[in-house]
């Protein structure tokens, strides 16, 4: 994107300001206009002062309507070249995909400047292959005691497919609410009661990761059982289900998440 | 990490120097000692001199051999503090997470620093949502006539997932040998030859990807049949096989894809 208007997306990657690529934080200072948006996704380390100060220019923030709409964006960017601040990589959001097509149909040029994900860093921290996840999936927070099976279900076919999971889970950054990691197991636990399984039983072994890329993060792998009732600290967090595990990867569960040797003697 | 000594795995990113990340450059800076390695991944769109440039200290380049034994490695980190700098997520390399392994076991502290990752960064390019995809599987380069089927079964379990495949190329950088986009679509026919399969025939579609995230970058889908005439320029290159797609993967796949919209009506 060489012009003088256009809609720039720039990721911020997983906890704070000092995630951004020096690529990301150059084009930032480029832009006429900077909005951010943390409703898809937050950056938990950092605050919207704080990445002001990084990039020394005002970041608009904007609410989830705004983006959705997405109206106020465009129309700007078809005048002046806009940035979009976002955690994570910026098109890891259905929303910011969509926004991006919206703007291209209206002659918009686009730009996409990755960021780190999670869905990288978690396996990473981890010490997992990345070749062996399969299918990422997510669990929402359980309302008015409804919630769906099929996250459940995708981490058993990942398994008997030999393959690990990560699982993200439900944010309302309005609202201030994060699910956590231990919340997260027992809504795993209620999925296996209400589909009749028994993976759990048979396969117990599950990490809890909180914090990921910041000097706090917290790993911690054992028993369903026993982890759902530990406290995984401030979010944001994300669990990951071992598949069949090769020789290192039980080296990297135990030297890196505290695996208790004798659960890891199954997989 | 806080010590003086210890191993800090720092990701590059996948193009160039700026790709990584302020956090990063910033933990290059404080190391008493910085080796980088680009045998597992290269950065292509940089040089060993602008990377050293740009952090303002000398990168000593390690060979497959130095990252493999890990023994210069790990008896400099248990006296200063080591950087290791690798292209894309510095954990993505099954060599690092062995490495750092070792590192731990030895008692010397380490740290990740996760760099942008092509494993987010090309279904990010193509508009495709990340958690549709299956496992990620490579092509090797044909040697001597040899070659598995095993990537192409990888896909084909994705696809009756209902999932897309990320396939990578297959890299020798010590001879300069990067696998092509076009040349790897040719790998797959013939592997579908040899599983005696019939995949192509019907879900021709297929996505080639050149230096992604640079300003270089291409990206064709199209007929694989058509595709693996073309030349996709100079390397890196990768590969994504689509699954069944959302009307909002298919508007993606025609916009940023120029996908021939008949081949899509299929999907």
């Amino acid at each position: 994107m060489h012009g003088k208007s256009g809609l720039v997306f720039i990721g911020l990657g997983i906890n704070d300001e000092m995630d951004i690529t020096v690529k990301g934080l150059d084009a930032a200072r480029e832009c006429g206009c900077l909005f951010s948006e943390f409703y898809t996704a937050a950056l938990m380390g950092s605050t919207p002062e704080r990445l002001e100060e990084m990039i020394g220019r005002p970041v608009i923030s904007l609410t989830r309507e705004d983006v959705e709409s997405g109206d106020l964006i465009l129309e700007k960017a078809k005048n002046e070249r806009v940035g979009l601040l976002t955690a994570g990589d910026p098109m890891a959001a259905t929303t910011h995909a969509d926004l991006r097509l919206r703007a291209e149909n209206e002659g918009i040029p686009t730009e996409v400047i990755n960021g780190i994900s999670i869905l990288v860093a978690a396996p990473s921290a981890l010490g997992l292959q990345h070749y062996k996840f399969g299918r990422t999936t997510t669990i929402p927070f359980v309302e008015q005691g409804y919630f769906p099976t099929s996250p459940y279900e995708a981490l058993i076919k990942n398994f008997e497919a030999g393959l690990h999971t990560l699982v993200l889970l439900d944010i309302h950054s309005d609202e201030g609410r994060y699910l956590t990691a231990d919340e997260a197991m027992k809504t795993l636990l209620l999925m296996e009661k209400k589909a009749g399984g028994n993976f759990f039983e048979e396969h117990p072994l599950i990490c809890g990761l909180g914090r990921i890329g910041s000097d706090a993060a917290v790993i911690r792998c054992g028993d369903i059982h026993s982890l759902k009732e530990k406290d995984f600290g401030p979010p944001l967090h994300c669990i990951v289900i071992p598949g069949p595990l090769h020789y290192m990867e039980k080296e990297a569960l135990k030297i890196l998440g505290n695996t208790p040797e004798k659960l890891l003697d199954d997989y």
